[in-house]
């Protein structure tokens, strides 16, 4: 029998975080989760919106942000600070005792900016299984504290970086499988993984790693999809218990393992 | 013989922060004072920078900031983001193992929004006693965790709130008092309190109660000084053994009880 506590870790996406209402409900359906756990945001549309208003032009590469001196800038301020705060104050408003975190405080994730090959990406950060603070993250969750990490990282050099945040999901997730039992869940504005991207009927139940290869090969996976289920898998095989990808509505039920709401990922 | 352990809060004021070279400076002297220490910061020149660059224009009223939802919003981009990050990731870089915090971070400074009397100061907080977490700042103390608090605070309702940072030092300083022997250090762009605002060799090296009432009945304080010396002495009578003013480039200065730095109040 394994006597790991359970822990949630929740990443959520974009779109939620730009509509105040959708937030509410997202919040309060994490903080009923009746286990210690983590939140990891994204900064949605919020961060590009405040770029345009600046001037600030948006370059871009493969659907990847390639983060300038400027746009870091942004980043920080919208991610770390604006994003949050609010979910963290939004939090402690509900009763969840909530601690907003950048990699760079108590260093909980360290990460190294990414090696210029083809591309720069600029200041973006790639993690490292070594630079997650696993101490300190438990120290926290000991104390009834509930992490709420944004994708500002840092590089113990004094450079912040931007980072992605369903790879810091992934990362943190597998460090703490080393204290816990992790259920990770992605969540996003899609009912799931979808064989046809279009159609929300077309959800897969449940995903393995010869499917996954098998649809890859076939075409048939999204291309912004591959990122995340690489990192969802990487987490399956670092060890955390439970993956499911699912629409921030369907949070609540995606708690529960036998309702298969989302995608939930096998070895 | 008091028993307690020294603590030292330091507040940093405006032009530092907007000044690389000078910041780097002033983080070399922070991380080398050698006991548990706090640093609080305000956000200098950058939010009304940020603010003009997006054409939201900043309300004031007698030297006072008014906080409108865009103004806070602008704030929390830049205190508890952008400012407060860069700063814990150079402290990082310079091994000293800092921590971000806005108020509303493990519910660390609460305040209540500022009564709208004769006039509505928007999204302003005021400091209680019992805002502080007191618990939550001793345990990151204890595991040698170096807090930095931003001038960002919440309600508890899931409000956030522009708040003065040289009223949260003095508010933080007089709690910590209950379990630290505290020195509290303004440090800001002058060499400390001036009979003449414009002449730097005027500096009043230690400063009582009521020389300040003299000076003040007889209009020799500067206004910009006043709320600094009512926080100080605030803070001096709540319990807190030693509060300096005096210029940043000092603060290393400042340290040693001796070196009369800057200024010296006293009870």
């Amino acid at each position: 029998m394994n006597k790991l506590k359970t822990l949630y870790v929740v990443k959520v996406g974009g779109q939620v975080i730009d509509n105040t209402e959708a937030l509410q409900e997202f919040l309060e359906d994490f903080v009923a989760i009746p286990h210690p756990k983590l939140l990891i945001h994204g900064g949605g549309k919020l961060a590009s919106d405040l770029s345009a208003r600046l001037g600030i032009s948006q370059a871009m590469w493969q659907g990847r942000r390639i983060t300038d001196k400027e746009t870091l800038k942004v980043a920080t301020m919208v991610y770390a600070g604006l994003v949050n705060k609010t979910v963290v104050a939004q939090l402690q408003s509900k009763g969840c005792n909530a601690i907003g975190l950048s990699g760079a405080d108590a260093n909980c994730l360290k990460t190294q900016k990414r090696e210029v090959k083809d591309i720069d990406y600029g200041f973006v950060g790639d993690c490292f299984p070594d630079g997650v603070n696993l101490d300190f993250l438990d120290m926290l969750l000991a104390n009834k504290l509930v992490p709420v990490l944004s994708a500002i990282t840092h590089d113990g050099k004094g450079q912040l970086l931007n980072t992605n945040a369903d790879t810091i999901a992934a990362t943190v997730s597998k460090e703490l499988a080393k204290r816990y039992q992790v259920n990770l869940i992605y969540t996003f504005e899609k009912k799931g993984v979808l064989l046809d991207v279009n159609d929300e009927r077309t959800v897969v139940p449940r995903l393995s790693k010869s499917t996954y290869k098998q649809l890859l090969k076939e075409g048939i996976i999204s291309k912004g999809m591959i990122p995340k289920l690489d990192n969802a898998f990487d987490a399956i095989e670092g060890g955390v218990k439970r993956v499911v990808i699912s629409e921030f509505n369907d949070l609540k039920k995606s708690l529960k393992e036998n309702d298969y709401t989302g995608t939930t990922l096998v070895a």
